[in-house]
């Protein structure tokens, strides 16, 4: 077979599996949103033969054969096509590294300890989900033996989420993060709270939607490819080259939280947007990494949504939808309760300052208990003490502590890192767009985003994972990974804000 | 291999087609409800794969050798197996009849006549679709060879909506029934007509979407297991063994419209909804025929919908919601309004006694069509004249006549009379329900369906697609498939309300 063909040949299984895995999505998406209660049991069976389907797709020896024909550092391809067998290739070597025995036994296994959880969740009893986490971490390190790995084996778990990422890289900029993110919560703490009672005033449900909407809008996301509907958490998801969805949940009686939800998952939605045409339907039409989605919809929801200049152009819309609730409410008074810095308990409802360090906690816990330094009947102690040393607070029950995240319970290790590293890689990238654009907050004040977004695409979303986050970072920033950029503004804008 | 283990891997491959036909259903009906405007070549192409992948595993050889050691007479098998066999092994060789080009050509045909009948259809341009439609007759007819008949190529693809069903039994039915009708639409013609100005008032869409549901949940529509959505066109599909969609649309000055869809919606739902657990997931878990299914469509939207019991019912409660819009329609002026006869152009629109005087239409130049004794050519002419021949109405223009129907532009001959067969399958079941359940009309006047509900599911629709229609009604009512019972029902029932 030609070279050419071959590379055509492959380009078509890929976009099968891409057809495949957007049907999935759409299975997920309507299970999440509309399908009928009763309807989850055959669900399950409809996603599983699709998932069996495209496991025998993707495993089928004509790939191997047609991936010995072409070279990923072939210099008579285009750097495109290059780039495309690169990211191919470790798709394909991931999926047939594996032996079906395992993949079977462990997925078996991961429905059982994701049960397990629920259970020893709701009750509050860790010790019934011992023996499961035990199961789960010694299948993650069989599963990064197959793969393999150059350093830790707990490299080859983050390399699915962070490509060409390894831990020693993260401890290095993780370490120091933490003792500067805790030294801030704690001169925050010293302060006096700022104002927020208004928060908890009742928010018409239809009139938040209205708002969330209007705020999409304004920010580009395009409603022609892509809707808002209301889920149970609130997700991102991809139906097809010109889909791309999202969802929120409103609470009457607390209003940000539906909103930055929108924000946030926009953020997600605009990268997926953005993939370059030719791409977006291939395997590179992908993030580059858990980490650089992360940093898109933060960046988004927090540093340009939680920016004084981004209220300074809304609020007044706001305060028109909810005149009674926000009568008494100034721009100030209200930016400062978007703002506002409370240690907590649970990661997901922690502030932009402490949020981080919720990660980092999780990372630290997982390289422990990688290494053997740290049993898995030892976690929970471990978790209150080290929750307590960075930020002040100790869990009341292990179903507020070790047991309030579903990913260990599901074998995802070395996914709590991408929360944090999103953090870092936004405000980097943040960092050089504002150099390069210097009116970027004025822009904002007029709730002009484009040009933010302009900068995005054109240096972030256009390239999908055609480069690793490494890479994508250093090309963009001219720096590697750094939480300088991060902390500083931090330290910069909680400063003023709780005149430090 | 063994029987029962050939068997069971029937039984697999059926599921697995099953499944990737109510994955395909999803894909169709979220085009058809939510999908953003964009993605609609996304979801073409989706749909195309798994089209493909249906069809790659309904065609493997694998089947043809588990068929051959699996009779569909096999004495030792169960009923059911027997007729399992029976309906998945008619199934395979209707897939594995026709060569591979006639397929794809036939579909690439097919595309495009459908475009030209919308174009031909806008511009009332009947010449411009000649071509396509004697192209779409050369492929039905093709095909017709391909499957085979025992009578005339017609009976060749009525066999696809009705199975066992012949022309010559059609005809048998639809000739006198075509008389008596056009004798009692002209009989209708000369009374005066019912007083129906308020119909047209304005009806707030959101409380017409309140009445509907109501009435979908006092016919024991269960939500749990479906949803009620709005589309273009109204339409139910099957999602899952426990997911049953319908939809509707609302017209604020048309309130009847909305309402009898989601009644006729719900009767197909009640029908997908009522088949056995041990068969709804597999390939007994269908309809009878399309006649079977229209059977319960029409008999909840016709026979009990826009009965003067169900009325006497539910009329209270319409009147509590449009009170300004009812205030001075006593039930017996609405109820005459919901029945009022009317010739008209349009299929779709026509009211219960004309309605199949269309369909009559449309089977016999399908006849002539196919037997060369009328030309594509010819057709408009014949149509017309033929309309007022048996209606009374001439088409102003071969838009509102012989191409106001999708279906022969995509080849779809023999479908029609399924549509009027379901009034009359419809009203042979319900004379058999009465007898055997004299106090139906006076549960139906207490908003208690479940006595008809539950007949028909014993009788009708826990069996699925076990028994052909012919079988079916044969069974159920004891007598062969016959017109007598609705031209009784319409007589009395229109004799009644005009006075005859």
């Amino acid at each position: 077979m030609q070279k050419q063909e071959a590379l055509e040949r492959l380009h078509k299984i890929d976009q099968d599996i891409k057809h495949l895995d957007q049907v999935s999505a759409l299975l997920q998406w309507d299970q999440e949103t509309y399908m009928p209660s009763a309807a989850v049991e055959g669900r399950s069976e409809q996603l599983a033969l699709l998932e069996g389907i495209k496991h025998e797709k993707f495993t089928d020896p004509e790939i191997g054969k047609l991936l010995e024909q072409l070279a990923s550092d072939d210099k008579d391809l285009p750097d495109i096509e290059r780039d495309f067998l690169r990211v191919f290739r470790k798709q394909y070597n991931r999926a047939i590294a594996l032996p079906a025995d395992l993949v079977t036994e462990a997925a078996r296994a991961e429905g059982l300890s994701q049960a397990a959880w629920v259970e020893a969740r709701k009750n509050n009893d860790y010790k019934t989900f011992i023996p499961h986490l035990e199961k789960m971490i010694g299948y993650a390190k069989k599963k990064a033996e197959y793969w393999g790995y150059s350093g830790h084996p707990y490299d080859g778990l983050l390399d699915i989420y962070e490509p060409g990422m390894t831990e020693s890289v993260i401890e290095g900029v993780f370490v120091p993060l933490r003792d500067r993110l805790a030294r801030l919560v704690q001169r925050i703490g010293e302060k006096p709270a700022p104002r927020s009672d208004f928060l908890s005033r009742e928010f018409p449900v239809d009139l938040q939607a209205q708002f969330g909407e209007q705020v999409m809008k304004d920010l580009s996301y395009d409603f022609t490819q892509g809707r808002l509907d209301i889920s149970a958490h609130p997700f991102t998801t991809t139906l097809g080259p010109r889909d791309v969805r999202i969802t929120t949940r409103y609470f009457p009686q607390n209003m940000l939280s539906g909103l930055f939800s929108i924000i946030h998952e926009s953020g997600h939605a605009l990268y997926e947007m953005g993939f370059a045409d030719h791409i977006r339907d291939t395997s590179l039409g992908d993030g580059a990494s858990m980490g650089i989605h992360e940093s898109q919809s933060r960046l988004w929801e927090n540093v340009v949504g939680r920016s004084y200049a981004f209220w300074k152009g809304q609020y007044a819309r706001l305060q028109g939808l909810f005149q009674s609730q926000l009568t008494d409410v100034s721009l100030d008074v209200f930016y400062a309760a978007v703002n506002r810095v409370q240690p907590s308990l649970i990661r997901v409802d922690a502030d932009e300052v402490t949020y981080s360090l919720h990660v980092i906690l999780r990372f630290e816990l997982e390289r422990k208990l990688f290494s053997g330094d740290l049993s898995v009947a030892d976690l929970p102690e471990a978790w209150n003490t080290m929750m307590y040393a960075i930020l002040g607070v100790r869990p009341d029950s292990d179903a507020n502590g070790v047991l309030q995240d579903v990913h260990w319970s599901m074998g995802a290790f070395g996914y709590f890192p991408s929360y944090a590293l999103g953090n870092l890689y936004g405000l980097q990238l943040w960092e050089t767009l504002k150099a390069q654009n210097p009116n970027t907050e004025r822009h904002i004040e007029q709730k002009n985003y484009v040009p933010v977004l302009e900068w995005l695409r054109s240096n972030v979303h256009i390239h999908g994972c055609r480069y690793e986050p490494g890479d994508l970072i250093l090309r963009v920033t001219g720096r590697p990974l750094s939480a300088e950029p991060f902390i500083h503004y931090l330290e910069q804008k909680y400063g003023q804000l709780y005149s430090l």
